[in-house]
């Protein structure tokens, strides 16, 4: 434990691949006095226990919130209205109380108004995760030079924002203050809406008559394998996401189908030209985002490979 | 070198991604008494004789092919016919020609007329890549555990064939045989839709008004990085596959933006339901794949991922 951490209480509430990675990610930086967690799963609990790597698993999450100087929903987006309701009477004075939701005006709109005046609301979304979920599914280096958004109604208190910004600057993620309604809407385009397409391509190579699954799967390396990791994500989170952000999800769906119906007729029409300019323009973003930091410059993103055996002689 | 090669001689037509990992495949397992490579750019062919990794560079496809035991063109699918057409005259009397394009009914077509009787054609398409091109891409592991299609036409040769197939077995891949227009409606979903729809998306994300390419970049890592890898493929490539199999992309197309109509209404009607038990579906198909090894368990690909610095106390 550090000796003066940020928060002398942090609650956590869910306990999955973003709330497991947060505790492990705090624990291992000493941000916290006392780590309190809890999870709607009692088989959950029970398995936070058995790891041993926080300070206590409460029952409830009227418990959890007890005392709490920071309080983050680690929970699916439409979980946090009805859980700020049940945990509003509970929470300290002061306290701090947050989120890790993909979507933000929602958010906004179902937590406030139930929270008292005495405690500040700063909802926030770290934008990082794996296909996995769970309890074991969490590590402490999975917002390393990720971004975390925090999206802070307006007159919020600025020393909270400016804790909750130094808890994740301490777990390694950067930092970047903007409005829901924006947030909202850059994620309906790195995020929601691949994941729409890739739920849908993989659901379309699941149902064809003519390919087999087991020939879809066999021969996936040609590029469709990329698709089913993030076509594996949590359901439930995914569910709501969709329902939560159906606006602006629906306002790149528009421009996306344009696209797609442009790239559509140059493949009818014969037009190589079309097609190779295209594919050309899109390189660039790739090496922007690989310039960034934001994904790994190694081939096929660093799959690893087997040894060649040498053909004995 | 090995005792016994399995080809006196192997020339190579090409030298990007494929054909320089076909290169240093065979020469690890001593398959071929002698590598001969050539390349259309002339840089390509100074930079290969600079790695020396081959045993002879020649300096047209003419001179490359005499005398060659098995000849592959590792060239865009658009390429194939006239290059055939080209070295007809030159080849060996019982050589094998063979490919490595994404597409096989057109290649077939392209191709067969052009060679003469005294010659096996077997069209092959190693299914395995990565987002790299040019003639340092290459690596002698990229074919261990992919699958390679051969596509011979009725009448070939099986002694020829399987000359091929313990070629592709040795350098690592799973051989199977199918007919070229079911190769190309297989690979329609497994690769080239998806490649189509990863095109699309980042194209898309690179034209928004209201979100700047900065912003994609930056929050990528929540989904659309993973599209931005594949849309960095080679474009006269991936041109030249979407003129040669439109009927089966099209046709795939059908389908997926059928399915996407059906994901997009249920969003609409916020009918949370039907979107899970979609999601819920399409992760079956992703632990297939992991356990056949056509991907990996890791999360995340096994993207890499720095170490958390302690803070200091």
């Amino acid at each position: 434990m550090n000796a003066t951490p940020l928060f002398p209480r942090v609650a956590l509430i869910g306990f999955g691949l973003i709330g497991g990675s947060i505790a492990r990610a705090a624990r291992a930086q000493g941000l916290a006095g006392e780590i309190v967690i809890t999870d709607h799963s009692a088989k959950t609990r029970a398995r936070v226990a058995e790891l041993g790597i926080v300070d206590r698993v409460a029952e409830t999450n009227a418990e959890a919130v007890k005392g709490a100087d920071l309080v983050i929903l680690c929970i699916p987006v439409g979980a946090c209205g009805p859980v700020a309701q049940e945990i509003a009477p509970h929470l300290k004075p002061g306290a701090i109380v947050s989120d890790v939701g993909s979507v933000k005006g929602a958010v906004v709109r179902d937590v406030a108004p139930h929270l008292p005046a005495n405690v500040h609301f700063v909802p926030a979304h770290p934008v990082a995760g794996t296909e996995h979920s769970g309890p074991d599914s969490g590590f402490a280096e999975l917002f390393i030079d990720r971004w975390c958004i925090l999206t802070p109604p307006e007159g919020t208190d600025p020393t909270a924002v400016e804790r909750l910004r130094a808890f994740w600057a301490a777990i390694g993620a950067k930092v970047e203050i903007m409005t829901p309604d924006h947030h909202d809407l850059v994620l309906a385009i790195t995020s929601h809406l691949p994941h729409l397409i890739a739920y849908t391509i993989v659901g379309t190579a699941d149902e064809l008559g003519k390919v087999t699954s087991s020939e879809v799967m066999k021969f996936s390396a040609g590029g469709f394998r990329d698709f089913t990791r993030i076509a594996a994500s949590d359901p439930t989170m995914w569910r709501d996401v969709f329902l939560a952000n159906k606006d602006a999800v629906l306002e790149m769906l528009g421009t996306f189908n344009e696209d797609l119906s442009k790239l559509t007729r140059a493949i009818r029409r014969g037009d190589g030209e079309a097609l190779f300019d295209h594919f050309t323009s899109t390189r660039a973003i790739r090496r922007g985002i690989v310039e960034i930091g934001q994904d790994s410059p190694a081939p096929d993103f660093g799959r690893p490979h087997a040894n060649l055996a040498k053909k004995p002689d």
